[in-house]
């Protein structure tokens, strides 16, 4: 099965893989270059409607920097490829959950690859900031450092850092079927990889066994990984494996999995296709789970030729 | 290049791998199973000096829970292969700060992986709860939840869960050679590979590439997954992998890395053996980057056999 990082499929990424920015670590802890930073004419403040992405004709809304405007309440996202510093400004409210929205989601099919990755940066930052004004440590006001990518309690001092979640996604595969499986909040008919989150004290291997255990009663060995991508609602890192099982058994776990089902080559083509009589409906594309069933499959069964 | 999970040498994986406890999910947010495993007379409280393991003929110590504890003070850490559950006391002070320390590093060498992965698991979480007594998000007290896998505001009811940071740890190959680097606080001669936490926005080949050349400057291509290892000082997910470089230019980041050098093979093996004249002192064998060290070696250039 060819699973490696040079497969040319990787041009078209998941959803927010492909950023284009320099972080531009250097100028973060340096409050002179910072200031500069700010101050440089190119730089633009991305546009966004709380934590939600402000899209107009195919692009994400990029505007300058206003003149009363404090570096203090911004964070600097990078510079992007033309040399030009991308801030976004810290002061939002949430309005909703920190699940994707009908607009984060549909903004995949509007804006580049690119663009997408620069929105799912600021969207996970924004977040965490707004859910972290103050310390978990004594209860004080935090305030944000290093250029926004730290924040720092008033009172103790503690310093406290953007959250990554790492989320392990995976197939199961046992004779030459994989195992799908959808929760009860999903639309009718979408079924999609598991996944839950790594806990403390585990491998991203231990992980894909233990999920797929408690979820599904599968045991499985020689876990491999495919692929990874940061999946900003709010701020997970989806860690993407195919697992071998020991067995096709399965006993659900009816709090996680609604119902799940060992699915061959031939349908999962065909969810993926879209086509009507296909056994279930497949993940959108910008998931990561879309792009671990298209590796499967070009592992399993090479596809046509396209036309 | 071989690198995949079926290697044999994972039998002697990294240090705080392989863990053997069932995390039990199922009884974490059922307070009536709960109750009844904390009141099993197999019940089990790993013995914790603070953060520090307590290891007493090889092994760590487990007490019979106190017929006046509190289940709610306590995380429920899994069961055993033999049936007992074991818990951890949360009720602990930070004495020092949040690295490894000469006890805690010094545990690889006297109890079995097991054991290790057991006392990793608790400290990445004890630490999370003692640094999450307050709500991050408005300042007011939060409390043990889910058998002490989350934590809730009393406040505006806000739940937290044990943060896991993923690290990549990287090795950067060039012309046979690997990139070493060695930061300002090690001890003389120690060089290994590099590393830096993975931010949001990011996948895991896009943080080894930037890593790389944030640090060294060296620019990368196909990078490629090797392994993973908890690492519970405080609680970080290193995701290890093996990179192209692009040319053999360096240029440090004078601020994280204190020096930096391509080493071949030969210098990695003698490093490995321990050998007074290699020309550098090895990561230890409870650290990842010893382990991607070995599978890099086993890849270039298969070792003799052993005697």
């Amino acid at each position: 099965m060819r699973m490696h990082g040079t497969d040319p499929r990787l041009d078209d990424p998941p959803g927010f893989v492909g950023g284009t920015l320099d972080r531009v670590d250097q100028i973060r802890t340096n409050p002179v270059l910072l200031a500069e930073t700010f101050a440089d004419p190119a730089a633009r403040r991305l546009v966004l409607d709380g934590l939600e992405p402000v899209e107009v004709d195919g692009a994400l809304v990029l505007e300058p920097i206003e003149a009363d405007a404090w570096v203090e309440d911004h964070v600097l996202l990078g510079v992007d490829p033309t040399g030009r510093p991308i801030f976004a400004e810290l002061l939002v409210e949430l309005t909703g959950g920190s699940g994707a929205t009908p607009r984060s989601r549909g903004l995949a099919g509007q804006v580049s690859a690119q663009e997408l990755a620069l929105y799912g940066t600021a969207r996970s930052l924004l977040h965490w900031h707004v859910r972290h004004r103050f310390c978990a440590v004594c209860g004080g006001r935090t305030a944000p450092v290093k250029a926004g990518w730290a924040r720092k309690c008033g009172a103790c001092q503690a310093e406290h850092f953007p959250r990554v979640d790492p989320v392990s996604i995976m197939l199961a595969e046992y004779e030459g079927k994989v195992l799908l499986g959808r929760q009860h909040a999903w639309p009718p008919g979408r079924y999609s990889a598991l996944a839950g989150f790594i806990e403390p004290g585990e491998t991203i291997e231990e992980a894909v066994a233990r999920e797929l255990f408690e979820e599904a009663g599968i045991r499985v060995h020689d876990v491999r990984y495919v692929m990874s991508q940061p999946w900003p609602f709010p701020s997970s890192l989806m860690i993407a494996c195919i697992a071998q099982a020991t067995g096709d058994a399965l006993t659900l776990d009816a709090t996680e999995i609604e119902d799940a089902f060992w699915c061959d080559a031939d349908g999962v083509r065909a969810a993926m296709a879209g086509e009507p009589e296909a056994p279930f409906i497949a993940p959108p594309r910008m998931a990561v789970a879309w792009h671990l069933l298209d590796r499967w499959l070009a592992g399993v069964a090479p596809r046509e030729p396209s036309a």
